[in-house]
């Protein structure tokens, strides 16, 4: 972490939308938007953030982590202390705050009460969703940290399929647990989410948990799975066949793909969330199987593997440049098998920034 | 999960205690609760326990998870909708309830404000804490997967040291891996949580995360980890020294080795939270050491990795025969090293049940 780390631009873009929703400092309690805002990695500490700048803004977290902070926020003042969020709001009358936002979609009933309570002669305000907008867009910070979260799940999956990983008599969990450690060795933290390996009738349950039951020939074979790399996840799902596919699994496999290039060609600045789902959607729904798609299309993807902006049938808002989103259909056929392919792309001015390179070309492996 | 399985009992023993909570239902939002009451191991689903038994009951997921849900959760009314508890809140009514008792310490300001607005003709009442009340003591099949977790992290680290795996020359993070690889081998899911080694004057940070620093002769290594198994989390600390120890290791190690007997000796029914904290950390305050004893004594395991009941100075409540705690004590001299020790153990009438077997004398490897 250096100097030019864009933590002080961030809390700055957070600064300017304090006057907006009336409040002159914000308590940051969700532990995500805490590290998008300092860098902070612990797994305890809030932060607020007055409109009067950086010199009056605090860093709070408990003695565990007292050199940590120092190492990672070395900008801001740090206060340790145990129950931080209600130590903030106590002293943020002291600090000059009158108006107090809070993160109403992150803050519980009984913990609004204790804040309440604690913070005399603050006003609590309801602020939500203020640093999940600034999140919305990735800076070029984030985009380094995806593309390398992105990166390192394509080439453990090409070791994988090289060495033969994906083979008839392998369990489930066995391959699972095999793409992971090899993200590890290209320099991933640890896998973003639970691996999902999901082979023959299982390939049709949506989130399929790997198990003891083994890949034979004939299989779809459904991995979705990504790596987490500087707190960024990436998210990526192929589905592969253990042999020469029959013909079913060839035209499903064939639909699902063609759904998924008219999902990836529809993200563009302005474009209506609803509208990339629809796009991909209607592929298949034009196809007969619209019952079998079952989930909604993506997913804004970051510091949480799963984040705004929604793509679903429901979805409110428009895309942006610079917003990261899975785009993943699939199809879903009840004790035979399903397939789903997704990739994770950065929203841009002309085509959008394919992140995750594997080929989606129906693979035959063992 | 067969017919056996204790879902129904727990469920029971909620109702029991919906009368005095002045509610006639109560909708379940955490999903670590839901889960505990049903079996359901998916990421999203919520449930209404009415007062009026199973039969009035409801469970909630989308339509990722319809296959699932019916296989683990075979004993209640399935309802398929995305937007769960806001489906719930409205349905209620409808299904009889008047008083809808909420999660209060888990519901957001926000999710609270639309669960009123969603609720019609039902009142909304805060119930904070009822399920987690009875996750404080374990039933049996808790403790047989808690066994399962610790005996995995058990073997696992035999394992390793037996291979000499913690070496000089490996990096903490490669460690880690092959720690936590082990405890795949021995049946765990994965690790229960991020696994901490932390080598030489790393081990003085409490929570430090590992790095590619290599060991080295005459470090303490400090492993901080455990292994999950059907939900439950083991959790275990050993340091162990690289070579021979230095005098001044020694007698840390000895210090915090006699708090940490002290802190399982004070377990049992009827004792005050607080006062097993004080029994441990006396002992290293009468050394001259208190203020590096930076943290409290332990937590409640169980589903989460942390969980009530917690053993610190400011702890209330008393141990009950059943709860599963971590009883950690730890001395960290920055700059130098650190060592804590930490057993998961269950309190009973008598001599708690040591969960965790791996040795507590010092262990010289490489």
């Amino acid at each position: 972490m250096t100097a030019d780390m864009p933590y002080a631009l961030r809390r700055g873009a957070l600064r300017a939308l304090l006057p907006a929703s009336d409040v002159d400092a914000l308590l940051v309690t969700d532990l995500v938007n805490v590290r998008y805002l300092t860098g902070f990695t612990g797994s305890n500490a809030v932060l607020l953030i007055s409109a009067a700048g950086d010199a009056a803004s605090r860093f709070c977290t408990d003695g565990r982590y007292t050199t940590q902070a120092r190492a990672e926020v070395p900008d801001l003042e740090t206060v340790i202390d145990r129950a931080s969020a209600l130590f903030v709001a106590k002293g943020a009358g002291g600090w000059g705050v009158r108006r107090l936002g809070f993160e109403s979609d992150h803050v519980t009933v009984d913990a609004h009460a204790a804040l309440a309570a604690a913070a005399e002669g603050v006003e609590l305000q309801r602020a939500p969703g203020l640093v999940q907008q600034l999140r919305l867009v990735k800076d070029e910070a984030e985009v380094v940290a995806l593309r390398a979260a992105c990166a390192a799940a394509d080439a453990a999956l090409a070791d994988l399929v090289a060495a033969g990983g994906i083979a008839a008599g392998r369990t489930e969990a066995e391959v699972a647990i095999d793409l992971e450690n090899r993200m590890r060795e290209h320099g991933a933290a640890g896998p973003s989410f639970e691996t999902i390996v999901a082979a023959g009738a299982n390939s049709a349950v949506p989130h399929h948990r790997p198990t003891g039951a083994q890949l034979r020939r004939g299989d779809l074979v459904k991995i979705d799975f990504g790596a987490l790399v500087d707190g960024y996840h990436s998210d990526m799902t192929r589905t592969l066949v253990l042999g020469a596919p029959a013909d079913w699994q060839r035209e499903v496999y064939e639909l699902v793909a063609a759904a998924q290039r008219a999902g990836c060609a529809a993200l563009a600045p302005g474009v209506a969330a609803a509208d990339v789902d629809s796009a991909a959607r209607t592929v298949i729904v034009d196809a007969g199987r619209g019952e079998e798609f079952v989930h909604g299309l993506g997913h804004g993807v970051g510091l949480q593997i799963h984040e705004p902006p929604w793509l679903g049938a429901t979805a409110t808002g428009e895309l942006a440049a610079g917003m990261a989103v899975t785009v993943e259909p699939g199809v879903y056929l009840p004790g035979r098998g399903g397939v789903r392919i997704e990739d994770t792309l950065v929203v841009h001015d002309g085509p959008p920034e394919l992140l995750t390179m594997t080929t989606k070309e129906l693979v035959e492996v063992g």
